[in-house]
């Protein structure tokens, strides 16, 4: 008999923060798989967190998802607990982070405000809240605790949102924007290679080019080709591509940052177009 | 039912040494779990394992605590097993590094040398002792083998002891020292925020003014003030705060090193006026 | 009881895409105990993975052994389990990255390509097999599916070899060659200290010097003495030493490159005189 799923996914480093962390929920639900997602999420960067969270909950178990990047600790920010449809319970700040990895795993059930501080650690800290109040709570709901005993039911509708950017398939045009850009400036955008590829009206083939605006780049944007991976182009060319990790559509500048380069930060739009066609 | 507990620090860097340590852990006491505390502990910095190990400690369940940070090794220095009053076994080279943690869980209820080899891989080599004698003896204390069958009992007053240096609180005054130096150069001085508090004769507001002497500050002092978190002051301007992770007294520079500007180092002796009292 | 033990190493960098193949495993064997080796080995370093892979096998139990290190990923090169005479599994692509370390556990049992797709997650992606297809394989391998289910059986001798260098011992010389260059420039040997002392006819003793050639050394050689830690010579200054983490031949210099200063890469033969003999 496996031991219930936590998966982990924080801003702290690394280093010791995570593994006290893990003591703590150990303490409490010993027979706790407990998973490791990342601990080098940007500081502070909720989005990020919320972008790298919803793209790899859809591989993991049901089970408990504790989340903290919180630039609000200390605030009068709530602690949430949420039930998703598909039975999982995600903890974390309401802030965000927790919701479109809700979405991946069905919407949202019930939410609670975490509030039973007999759940929480005898002292807890102004500034690590991750360690006292949201690891002891993901360990008593993975030891089987009812999600209501957190605390009172909250209308979902007042969570705090975020919601990712979508791509929008036009005749002959992608109109998408950056969902994340990782720390070698290589740009996620919203959307998939098919969305590209309806765009195009033809399968993507390597070597195709397309005409991308947005950012920094000149109005009359920068030409760049579809390949499969990186090493197809020479160093400093940039390239659209089917992203390694997450299957999505990303552009890069091969040993180089496309996000310097083209001025791409978060939420950036960027205009596709299928060049010649 | 869950496995035991081995907790796990080493100066051995993130990488494969500490994994193969797992693995004999995991060949000789299958169902344990592991807990990495952190790999990344300076190299040979006995004294700063010994903080880590001492701040984390106290978070974690009983179970068996392997450090290894072991610049003697090869050399003479001895091998050791102790039972703290919590239950707890700590195993690591006699050198300080357990002595701090096991302070925090009760004290030594018993020590023993480790000459058992029966214990050990086969081959012992001179260098990687972690691998190949104290992951064996942790993993066999996991499994239930009693701490007297490691080797002979030893006078706990006769281990290397290590101390912290601790915080003195005087009247518009605190004498602290610097326990540990991150790799930020932010600088963790003996004490909690109580004890600053009781210093000044009030409780600690946002911006209240300290004057810092100690190090290579002027002999008149530098005048920092205390607030929560580094984003309260400009970039380049100090700040005294409580540490994010383990809720003592810090010493910090936002966005540059705090070491390096007051030329702190472990033991350095810090005086703190509560100015204008 | 104790779960099956998976150990995984890949080149896929410390962060989420590891994570996110371990969520993959744990749907598929929820008690698997699974073991991180290294997820930093060099990109596309077939041959370093090889190397990493074949020292750390040994030091772990009997179980399932995930390498992934691809750079033929979505090209024809064939997925493949190998049982290992010693009962491990090996499961990874079929680009000699197994081989040593099917040597280290007795050899090849049986071979089998992967073909078994319902085995995989539903969607194959064409960049990640690691999560969509070796993780999958894997966990079903650790559940004590029969390797035989995987797909047909092709002829051990049919894999890509990769076989590493061997020395050999000379009267008053060692011929070899290098196994293995961190990312500090330190150059593992093949061969062990002992091999060196027979060819010097005598035990090895601190500051024995050996005369070394071969790389960019100039035909005439390097002396370089034989010393137990970095610390016994001056900072610019080699040695010849046991490495700490796996008990072969080394060549370092402290505090500097070797490969740079001497012009080491993989397989760069060297030969050792024992100097003055």
């Amino acid at each position: 008999m496996a031991g219930p799923l936590i998966s982990f996914l924080t801003d702290f480093g690394p280093e010791s923060a995570p593994a006290v962390c893990r003591g703590v929920m150990w303490g409490i639900a010993p027979d706790a798989r407990i998973l490791d997602l990342t601990h080098t999420v940007r500081k502070y960067a909720v989005r990020d967190g919320a972008f790298l969270l919803s793209r790899m909950v859809g591989y993991l178990p049901v089970g408990v998802h504790l989340a903290v990047v919180d630039p609000g600790v200390g605030t009068a920010r709530r602690p949430i607990a949420i039930r998703a449809v598909r039975g999982d319970a995600l903890v974390g700040p309401d802030n965000g982070l927790l919701m479109p990895a809700a979405r991946v795993l069905g919407g949202i059930a019930t939410a609670h405000e975490i509030t039973a501080s007999d759940l929480f650690l005898t002292r807890v800290s102004s500034t690590f809240h991750g360690r006292d109040i949201f690891s002891p709570v993901a360990a008593h709901l993975a030891n089987g605790l009812a999600i209501e005993a957190v605390g009172p039911p909250v209308d979902p509708s007042s969570l705090v949102d975020l919601r990712l950017p979508e791509a929008q398939v036009g005749d002959g045009y992608l109109d998408t924007a950056v969902l994340f850009v990782d720390s070698f400036g290589n740009a996620r955008l919203a959307g998939q290679p098919e969305d590209l590829a309806r765009a195009a009206g033809r399968e993507l083939a390597a070597g195709q080019p397309f005409r991308v605006s947005g950012g920094a780049v000149p109005a009359s944007g920068v030409v760049v080709p579809w390949q499969a991976t990186f090493g197809e182009v020479a160093a400093g060319e940039p390239l659209l591509h089917e992203d390694a990790d997450y299957g999505g559509l990303g552009i890069s500048i091969n040993q180089a940052s496309a996000a310097e380069r083209f001025g791409l930060a978060i939420d950036t739009p960027i205009h596709i177009e299928a060049r010649g066609r």
